[in-house]
């Protein structure tokens, strides 16, 4: 990649030393929607509550619906006491939206765009915020094209002197590997790609930018970050949730590529990526591409299954009876969507040969929970076999939610006058060690992207190569609709999935 | 070794099948002692207590003083109840002391020997305790070789038909290699190596026998248990005690007698052995001894010096001002024992060539701690630094007292939109983890020696190894008085001793 680097970059500097990004006006595309109601503005307001936001910050909301700056103003107070983390001050609060405004426009029509043109060029001389201009596209997938097109004929898409222009790009970056190039290629026609943002929220939680840390800051893991001393990976989304209202969208999409093309392969990629050469955005990303490029087909007819597909039938989750999928709202009764899928993935390189990836994640499951778990290669049995207790391997748990932190199961003696060993477990919290929250990942990927750092963002390429291998899944899956496996809500899946691991005799690690 | 090896091995059997010990008589010699009354009855009434003696133990105090078996009872309960670590319960008393008998004898007149081989005898018909036996050496060393010798006169140390007969020998072992070789010739003279229990109660301590477990029953330890990945280890025992009315023993010893030859080089053994073939008391001692064979001579004008040793001066201890050693009653005014010692060890085998194993021990100092400090490797400074907060290496420590546990010290980011590397701590307690409190030393020692099984106990080339390599430092300062550093009490010791790490480019561990 030889797109320009960005010259912020918060992994070379200290809290101490890292600035508050400069005045920018940020304008939000989907401004009446889920995405910024419930994330966006509440991470927006909690940055200038911490007083992390630029002096200036101007916040345009662009949408379809008639609306005033006051009605648009009321209607995200609201959402923001529902949705902050911290409770909210009023007087912040005031002086926050005094810096939020209302656009109302089509998203096909160059007028909206160019009166909003105008508009930021009037802001610009009179609230400081100089050409600097953070364009969020937070509308459907169906109308990044459109807003893409009128960015680019408007001149939006060109920074005025002495300023920039980018664009945050929200999930899904296409839905198939053509219509991500297609993607790609429209937001490339617009923007550079050192300006271009594709959000990965999970990247922006602490547990996660904490992998990186964990391995490479510490010996005593990256010493055994390989297949001489690693077994296998699981890697574990559950949530107890179904589709939620959301069934228009899901039954088209599904989990394999609401998920596990982007969440679930970022996290991949963070625990399996070889040492980057520097820090930098595109150092990290050259080596997540490399283990993206490394992954083994799942090829339609490969020799034993790898894949398993589930759709949650009814059941009961925490007690309570809930639907089947295809009995909730906006679901064809006879869809073939799924809600659940686990995979085992395979990663050809040195590091890893021999080391197998597994994947798991659903809806309807009995726990909310994302982890990596490490587990380590047990020790040759020929001290401690028969002793009463057993023996488990080490495994050590990344948490990325709830609860973020990091365990290790160990083995140790239980008191006592005979030798019993128990498993153990040393723990780290990261709320309790470090006596404060974590900021939510929407705020931390807001400030990166006006300070111009794409380190938490995916790469085109990133995109590209991970809808290649979630093609070729789909591709089998789509020859073959008897495929897919039933699960009772509120359990941890289709059985079929334990036959994924059973096969290396392993069982699925309970949460 | 080919001397029998004991059966009951509790390292096979766990808790639930391992049986209590036969009934057997246990005779305490030296039974008006501090020992006795500190330690050994209140761990034999804790084992009573917890249901884990013999359905039938008699206790036999052997002591010059007259005194009658109610005397010797009464003062024994008064003892138990300061002592025990769990509050004394009448009823359970009473029938423990019911089991309890004075025999009054000087050591060195046989005849009381021979009246209390009469009384066993009768004890054993009587109370089934079948001529088990258990002696005790809870007297002053210089009276073991008299008890050794009437023993052997008297016939005691021979077993009757189906009973046995073991010794326990308390520290110290001699006080030099010659001292320790003659004890050795004398007890073996006596008893079998097999049934010579060398008492060393740092063994008992849960997390001492945890250290194997730890590093053979968790890949993750024993992988990284090598001059490739550890830095160094370091090795504390500190106390804010002085002498503490032992005056007159302790100055003959010293620091590096007292402590250094037996429990620190102990610790250091089980932190260094390679994995023994099986968990047999001798297998076991066999990779002890070869640690002991292995570690580099401290001779007298060695290039660069590896020991320092302290005396404490007057200072202040938990802001309590206390005298300085020379002023304490019973040492001489120009004494140059020492109180202090630190101590850089090489082992020179393949395992730990090139990593220094540094010993520290001392009286007067701020804290209560003993701990095993494995410090890892640091990480390549190639990616995090410049980074605020900087980087700490891996640090395992072992807790041995207080607190028994297990913390790896690790980096991880800190929450926040920049990134700032701090140190954190995943820890492990003994006593919250298990939710019970470890059993005292003496107690699992106790009850090891009943069963038979001398895994927890030093043999005697063991002890002589240690002395031999000891000796050799004591021969060093013995031709020069001049080396003696003082330190105020209540401070860590003398600055000399941060010279030993400073050249290695560390400092001493911050407890």
């Amino acid at each position: 990649m030889n797109s320009k680097e960005p010259t912020a970059n918060p992994f070379r500097e200290g809290l101490s030393s890292r600035t508050v990004p400069e005045p920018c006006s940020v304008i939000i595309f989907g401004a009446t929607g889920d995405l910024t109601r419930r994330k966006l503005i509440p991470a927006l307001y909690n940055l200038a509550a911490d007083g992390n936001l630029p002096s200036s910050v101007k916040i345009i909301g662009f949408a379809r619906r008639s609306k005033s700056d006051g009605a648009f103003r009321a209607d995200l107070e609201e959402a923001t006491r529902q949705f902050s983390r911290q409770p909210v001050d009023d007087a912040v609060w005031e002086t926050f939206a005094d810096q939020v405004f209302y656009h109302c426009s089509e998203f096909d029509d160059l007028e909206g765009y160019r009166s909003l043109s105008a508009k930021l060029d009037a802001m610009d001389k009179k609230e400081g915020t100089c050409g600097r201009r953070l364009f969020y596209m937070a509308a459907g997938p169906d109308q990044f094209p459109s807003i893409l097109k009128n960015l680019r004929e408007s001149g939006l898409n060109k920074a005025p002197e002495g300023g920039w222009a980018r664009v945050i790009l929200e999930k899904p970056f296409g839905k198939d590997l053509p219509t991500a190039r297609e993607l790609n290629r429209l937001a490339g026609e617009a923007f550079p790609e050192a300006d271009t943002f594709r959000i990965d929220h999970y990247l922006g939680k602490e547990t996660a930018q904490n992998i990186m840390v964990l391995r490479f800051a510490n010996s005593i893991f990256e010493g055994m970050w390989n297949a001489r001393c690693i077994d296998h990976v699981q890697i574990l989304s559950s949530e107890p949730l179904g589709v939620e209202g959301r069934g228009g969208y899901y039954d088209k999409s599904g989990a394999l590529r609401d998920m596990v093309q982007n969440h679930l392969l970022q996290l991949l990629c963070l625990t399996a990526m070889e040492p980057p050469t520097d820090l930098s955005a595109n150092s990290i990303r050259d080596e997540k591409v490399k283990v993206l490029r490394s992954l083994r087909p799942i090829r339609r007819g490969g020799s034993l299954p790898v894949v398993v597909r589930g759709q949650y039938a009814e059941g009961a989750v925490h007690g309570k009876p809930v639907p089947g999928y295809r009995q909730e709202a906006d679901i064809p009764p006879d869809s073939a969507t799924e809600t659940y899928v686990a995979l085992e993935v395979n990663i050809d390189n040195w590091r890893w040969a021999g080391v197998p990836f597994f994947i798991r994640i659903g809806k309807r499951l009995p726990k909310f929970a994302t982890e990596i778990a490490v587990h380590f290669k047990a020790v040759p049995p020929v001290l401690f076999q028969g002793i009463s207790g057993g023996l488990d391997h080490n495994v050590l748990v990344i948490r990325i939610q709830p609860d973020e932190g990091v365990s290790l199961r160990m083995s140790a003696k239980m008191p006592g006058s005979s030798l019993r060993i128990e498993p153990v477990k040393m723990d780290f919290h990261y709320g309790t060690s470090f006596g404060k929250a974590s900021p939510e990942a929407y705020e931390r990927l807001l400030l990166d992207a006006m300070s111009g750092d794409a380190t938490l963002f995916a790469r085109c390429d990133e995109v590209e190569e991970a809808w290649r291998f979630i093609d070729e899944v789909r591709e089998g899956w789509d020859a073959d609709d008897a495929g897919l496996c039933f699960y009772p809500a509120g359990s941890w899946g289709p059985e079929e999935a334990d036959a994924l691991l059973a096969r290396h005799g392993l069982t699925w690690r309970r949460v």
